[in-house]
Parts: structure tokens; sequence; C-alpha cells
């Protein structure tokens, strides 16, 4: 049975944004939420209690990758990605899609081959065959027993011509349906809205994804490479014409400039790596900036990295103690800076759910972006 | 004023095994003990917390590599090694000769040029010029604010002829009388025995070493080619010598086999790098053999690294996961395979702590010995 609701428990008065809560057979999550991105199975150098210290709900793990390494057939075996990870709290899963069509943009580009069928390609790991169809993308994400599936669609790329865009969205149409009939009712579906920078197919994508019915939105085909404003004016377009009653789910963005961006359009949820990977090249972030740990400048420095944040790091750690694990290059650098950058951008959302409450979500994201660097 | 003592609270009946306790400023160290490597002011991959969590009562930091990076300075000026690091336990410096020694045999052998002065070198990480002295060694590690600083030694190497030995030697001996002099009383000081492997050399050294009154003895030397049965020997020959009431510590030794030849002889503590480093390549302690966790056979294992084992990694994840984790080369792997054989080594000695206490030592050591792999 389907442990899968979503309900809006605030509407800001002046944009969309809202405050709701996703409840799921591993425990709420309340939104707007950001959700690290734990590609194989780990959220890079964290415990799952680190996970949850930092104030993630729920998380990300990316099904191609699952599917390369380990294998899907022994994370089943092993009960699935909860017993796998040792993470008891919800865990959402992408179609495969994603990374596939970005192997098709690189050196690898010969090894990706798309037909109504599905995706045929080589592993980046040891040239081994595969094919995802929506139907296998739909048994790998049970198998994973992951809460939240996303269905299988063909992500297109930035800078194809109108055309190109209409043919690739007609297909994540089509494999929309069979993705929806392969689904497992169990669990909760997103359908995934494309159409590239056009207005008319992103508002045609919106309205076929939202006639399916499924138990949420994703809206892909984003960050591929846009402007900030084209991305402004994909949210603008969707988002007009998505059901309200829908958690929204947005692919790969959260910049922190994005954050106040998507939320004020009325996304839910949103994951992305650039936290976590900004923070294993020693960029943190301090007050309103983006600092690098590794410049002489904090070699001597006592302070945290932002005195302001409540997290491990910046209770337990000097600027120059980190600046020094990162120059030696040791292991506890990357964690360090991932427990205080994930902290800052669950406690940046937790500020704005606040804001959104008392109906000043709009002058909190001014304020805050007033000065931003 | 000096806060350091040691006391042995039960002697063994059939061997030189004892148990103790050395009382430093920063806590107390339960003897026999196993002090972990924090090369560079960080045991590799783990938090303060997790040294703690593991067993860990003390560990060792190089005072070269400090010297390098950050520079002695800069962790003098941060409040030293304990506020740096964010550690309130005792912690045990070296003289900074080893590393330097160690430098002399690979490439970068024309980079190193002892005097009677001291060792005059460049850098690993830049090339600057450096210079270690008796004198300066005890500043560097006086500005550490270590709890235990070691006298400034010739590292012999392996294989030398009985002349060279004892001419490094007799240069250890008026090194450590430099050290003594310039040494702050606050601290404690342990001389260092060298000597090679040449009974006469290492019965004479460790006369001298205990008749400088310093607080402890280590021994230095080891660990650097011979066979573990002239480790032995070594062993035999110094520590029929050394006077039962100061602390001894056996420096870079401690493979699993060599745990229980140390404390047959009396060894209170000794470090090693072996747990910590194998840990980061995959080979885990497991029962009385030490896996590699990356082979195939474990891509499937439900079971923790080893079901006996009460540490974190062990009670949270399979070896499936960390297989994986590994695999993948992902950095939450070096860390749990670090926690797991660091408090495997930990729990290894609690447990011979507890045989020396029952006198069934001799006994315990034989039978664990007895199906080691």
């Amino acid at each position: 049975m389907k442990s899968f609701s979503f309900q809006i428990l605030y509407k800001s008065r002046s944009s969309r944004a809202r405050l709701g809560v996703i409840r799921t057979a591993h425990g709420e999550i309340q939104t707007p939420a950001f959700i690290p991105v734990g590609t194989q199975a780990t959220v890079k150098s964290l415990t799952p209690e680190e996970i949850r210290m930092v104030g993630t709900q729920m998380f990300f793990v990316n099904t191609y990758h699952m599917a390369m390494r380990p294998g899907i057939e022994i994370v089943q075996a092993l009960g699935g990605l909860h017993t796998f990870m040792s993470w008891d709290g919800p865990i959402i899963t992408d179609s495969g899609g994603f990374q596939v069509f970005s192997l098709a943009k690189d050196e690898h580009a010969t090894l990706v081959k798309i037909t109504e069928e599905g995706v045929a390609f080589r592993s980046h790991w040891d040239g081994s065959y595969h094919m995802f169809t929506p139907e296998c993308s739909m048994a790998y994400q049970q198998a994973l027993v992951s809460d939240i599936h996303i269905a299988f669609d063909d992500c297109t790329p930035y800078g194809v011509s109108h055309d190109d865009a209409r043919k690739s969205m007609e297909r994540t149409h089509r494999w929309a349906i069979r993705s929806k009939e392969a689904h497992n009712g169990d669990f909760a579906l997103y359908g995934s809205v494309q159409g590239s920078v056009f207005e008319d197919l992103r508002k045609e994508s919106a309205k076929f994804i939202a006639s399916l019915d499924t138990d949420g939105i994703a809206i892909g085909g984003m960050a591929v490479g846009e402007s900030k404003e084209e991305m402004k004016q994909v949210l603008d377009w969707v988002c007009s014409i998505l059901p309200e009653e829908k958690p929204r789910h947005a692919l790969g963005i959260g910049e922190l400039d994005d954050v106040f961006v998507l939320i004020d359009h009325g996304i839910d949820t949103f994951d992305c790596v650039q936290p976590t990977r900004l923070a294993r090249v020693g960029y943190v972030y301090s007050g309103k900036q983006t600092i690098d740990i590794q410049k002489s400048l904090y070699a001597r420095d006592p302070n945290p990295i932002d005195p302001a944040c409540d997290c491990y790091t910046c209770k337990t750690f000097s600027r120059a103690y980190i600046h020094h694990l990162f120059r030696v290059r040791e292991l506890l650098a990357y964690r360090l800076a991932t427990i205080h950058n994930l902290r800052f951008m669950h406690r940046l959302i937790e500020h704005v759910r606040t804001a959104i409450q008392q109906d000043s979500f709009e002058e909190f994201a001014h304020k805050w972006m007033q000065d931003y660097i």
C-alpha cells in the first residue's frame, strides 16, 4: 500500500512559494527542502548520522550509478538502498536517464544509442553493454526500494533546435506513459517535464505530464547549459501550468542563488551536487560569500568558517585548521567542508520556511540576495 | 609544573608484561596501549570524537610534518596542537629526526646533511631549507604543547656496519644530553635508545639513556628493515637493562603480531601506522585474519567486517556496502575501515590488559597467535 502524500500547509500571499509536507513510508519532508545528492549510495564523505545531523530530510541516489556499481541486483539482495546504506529516512531515485544522456555529450558519445525502445550504452566503468528502458528503470527503482521514483525521460541537451526538442519531448511523453504502466503503485512516481527552453514545448509538456496523474512532478532538462534567465523563464512557464496540489521537484538545480527563484516558483524540493562538490575543493559558504579556504589568507585564522553557523565543523574547528587539512590533502578536510556547506544550505532554507510562514518571503529573499557575492 | 607520572599497577608473574597508568595534564593512559599516528595533526579521516570513540587514549603527531606544514609557528599561534586539532586528550610528538632520516634513504638523499650540530635538509613539499637540532626539536615540541616530547636522535638505518652504528649511537647520546638541557621541564621527556641490531651497542645505549633520568624511554631505530627475530632480540637486550619504573615507548612498531612480543617485553606504549594505513587500502582485521574487503568474495556479503567487533562500522554496515565504497573509491570507505582497524587494535589490547591482570597473558598470547594468519 502506498504511503505517500503531499499536503500544503501554508501559501505565500505574494508569490507561488508554499510550505508543505511530503509523507513517505520512511518519514516526512518539510518543504521547501534541499535534497543532497548521494550519487553512489553515499553522500560523499558522510555517515547516515551526519547526513541527518546537518538537517537532511531526504537525499537523491542515481539509478544509473547503482546499475553500474554495485549492480541493482546486489542492492536488492542486500534489502534495498535503506538497508544497504543504513539510512532509514526517505530516498528519491532518478530514472537513470540523465547520466546516460550525459555520457552522450562527452567522449563516450558513440557508446550511446537512443531508440523508441530505450537507450543502449556502455558502462563508464568497464565498457559492459546495458540498455535502459522505461520498464527497466521502473523495475530498478523498485528493486532499490527508494521512496520516490522518477519516470524515464529523454533528457534534451541544451542548444538543440525546436524541432529536435519537440521530438525529444514527445518521446519523453511516450516513455512517461510506459513508466506509469510499469510502475509499482506501492511507491510514489513523479512524471518528468521536458521541452528545453521553448515556451510552447514546456507548457505542452507540463500539461501532458500533469494529465498523467502521477504522485508528483519533476522538472527535468534544466541546469544543462542554459542561462539563469532562461532557467527562470522555464520555471515561469511550467509552474503556471502545474497543478497546485502536487509536489514539484526541480532536477539538478540548487546553487545558492537559485534557492529563492525555485521557492518563489512553488518548487517544493530540489537536488544539486553544488554544495557538496564545492566543499570537496575547499569552497565553503560564509555569510553571503563562498570563500576558498585554501587561500593563504586563512592560514592563521582562528575563526570558524562562518561565525553564524551552528554546524559541527564551525563549532569545533578554525579556518586555520581546515585550511591546513586542505593544503596537505587530508581526508578529514572534505568531510568537514561537506558538513558545513550542507548545514548552511539546509539552514538557509529553514530560514526561508520561517519567512514564508510569516509572509515575509519576498523581503527575506530580497535582503539575502542584496549583498550576495 | 610538570603533570606527568607513571605508575605500575600490576606485574605479570611469567613475563615482563605490566599494567600501568601514565598520567598527563590532558588525562590518563592505561598501559599497555596502542598509540595511533596522526602524522599531519589528524588521525587520517577521523574527527577527535571518533579517535576517542574507537578507544584511543593518546596519539602521535610528527614534529617534522608540523614544521613543514602548517609550520610550528602557526600551530603555536593557534594555541598548540590540542586547540588546533580540537583534541583534549594526551598527545606525544617525536623529535622530527625519524622523518628527516627517512628522506635520507630515498631520492632526496642529497638534500640531507648530518653534522654534529644537527641535520640540514630540504622540505619534501617545497624544497625550502631547514635545520633540525636537539635545541630546535625541543623548542618545536614545546611550541606544539604536546604532553610527551622525545629527545632528538640520529636514527641509524638498517644494514650499517658496527662502526657506523656506534658513531650514530654516540651522536644520539650527545644529542640526548643537549635535548635534556634544552627541554622545558613542564613537559615529559623521553630519551631515545639507538644502537641498530648490535647487542653491545643496544645495551650500552640503554644504560646511557637510562642514566640521563628522563621521564620515560623510547626505543628507536626499530621497524627500519630488520627481521621480526632481530626486533625481538633488540627488545630482549634493551628491556633487560631499562629501569622498571620508567614508561617505555617502542617507536614505529605495532603490526598485529608485534603486539604480544612488545607487551611481553614490558613495553608500555607503541605507535604504528599499520592499522590505519592498511585500512585505507581496504585491508581490514577480521578475527585472526586481515582480509582484503575489495575482493569479489565480499560483494554481496551481508555480514559485518568482523562479527565479534563492537565498532561503529561493524554495528552499522555490511561487508558488501564497504566493498562497494572501496570499489567506487568513495571517501567514506577509508573512514569506516580506519574506525574498524583502530577499534580492533585497541580492543585486542584491552583483552591483553585483562589477561595480564588475571595472570593469563602467556596463555592468551599463545592462543591468539596459534591460528593467526
